[in-house]
């Protein structure tokens, strides 16, 4: 399971690397998740340079695709070359997550639907603006398409991805070396009854 | 406020990045968490190489340190010239932390002192062959020196670094930013809840 997190300039890193870290737990299993760029480095919102691990044409390759969050994405969303790139990705082969403002680009590329979307309190208004109803919730997902609120949300979305392509003990695990110690199974329990309801064929308990 | 964060080659995301980017929202009052390394650039346990914001002398600079984690912290406790840096921080005029596998170091360097600590699961055993008594707990601070364990506790060392440093509506609207939509209460209950009591004349409700 090859995993592009698209990250742009200004992006948020809470959004973009506890997402990839969490996948990357699976990387045992031939799993990664990869930092995906439309250039060769990019800095985040409090000026931290990156350099990419893929380009743009691994949003369409990849088998799940998370679009991550930053301050700049009103810029991005109006950036025609990048929302082409973006509108290559397939749902009906590939799982695909928006974190926050990630969401505004997937309501801009026509991958929302009409579904509703969870999104930061920031971004809310703008995609309200675009015809979504926004839902008081960190997660929603329905069929291959997820939108996540909130930076710690984030986990949510690494978790819906391990549930569908890997299953719950591996989600569980990964889940579980990132919580905080002595809260691991208060973590990971709201995180799996967070994205457990979105997720057809895995128990309520 | 200045905030070096500590990473090194092989450094953990979840660790240097959750609680930059909490403290970095206190951007707008001054304060700026810096990733702060020994080389212009590192390179992460998943392959994301990153450019440092500051040199090592910083560690010994700023106001407030947290020491980053990582799956080279083992190779980097054995580097004279890297701890000697390390040495030349100051609890007397320094907050201190340590995330996961920064315990190690904090110890090596002889801040610990006869304090118990917390850290994650893996590095529990260096840790207590140390001769240090590990917590089974996310959070512990005593003066100046604090630590954490597991990946998402880096959420509790930001939150501590904000109320000593600024106090509680802070470090409320830092952590209440950062937590999931529909869940913020919850997460900021539980951060304040996991880090008052080591922070002397802040209330318990």
């Amino acid at each position: 399971m090859q995993v592009a997190v698209l990250t742009f300039d200004g992006f948020n890193e809470l959004d973009s690397f506890i997402a990839a870290a969490i996948i990357n737990r699976q990387r045992a299993k031939g799993w990664r998740a990869l930092i995906t760029s439309p250039s060769k480095s990019v800095t985040s919102m409090n000026g931290v340079t990156i350099e990419a691990q893929r380009d743009l044409e691994f949003a369409a390759e990849a088998d799940a695709v998370i679009i991550g969050s930053g301050s700049r994405t009103r810029d991005i969303a109006r950036d025609e070359a990048l929302l082409a790139h973006l509108r290559r990705m397939d749902p009906a082969r590939q799982l695909i997550g928006a974190q926050c403002s990630g969401t505004l680009l997937l309501s801009r590329i026509g991958l929302l639907g009409d579904r509703p979307a969870c999104t930061d309190l920031t971004t809310k208004p703008w995609v309200v603006e675009e015809g979504v109803r926004v839902l008081d919730q960190p997660f929603y997902a329905d069929g291959n398409i997820a939108t996540a609120g909130g930076c710690l949300a984030s986990q949510y979305l690494a978790a819906w991805i391990l549930l569908r392509g890997a299953g719950e003990e591996d989600a569980r695990s990964a889940l579980h070396y990132a919580a905080p110690v002595g809260q691991k199974e208060e973590y990971v329990g709201r995180a799996l009854a967070s994205v457990r309801p979105f997720v057809p064929g895995v128990r309520a308990a």
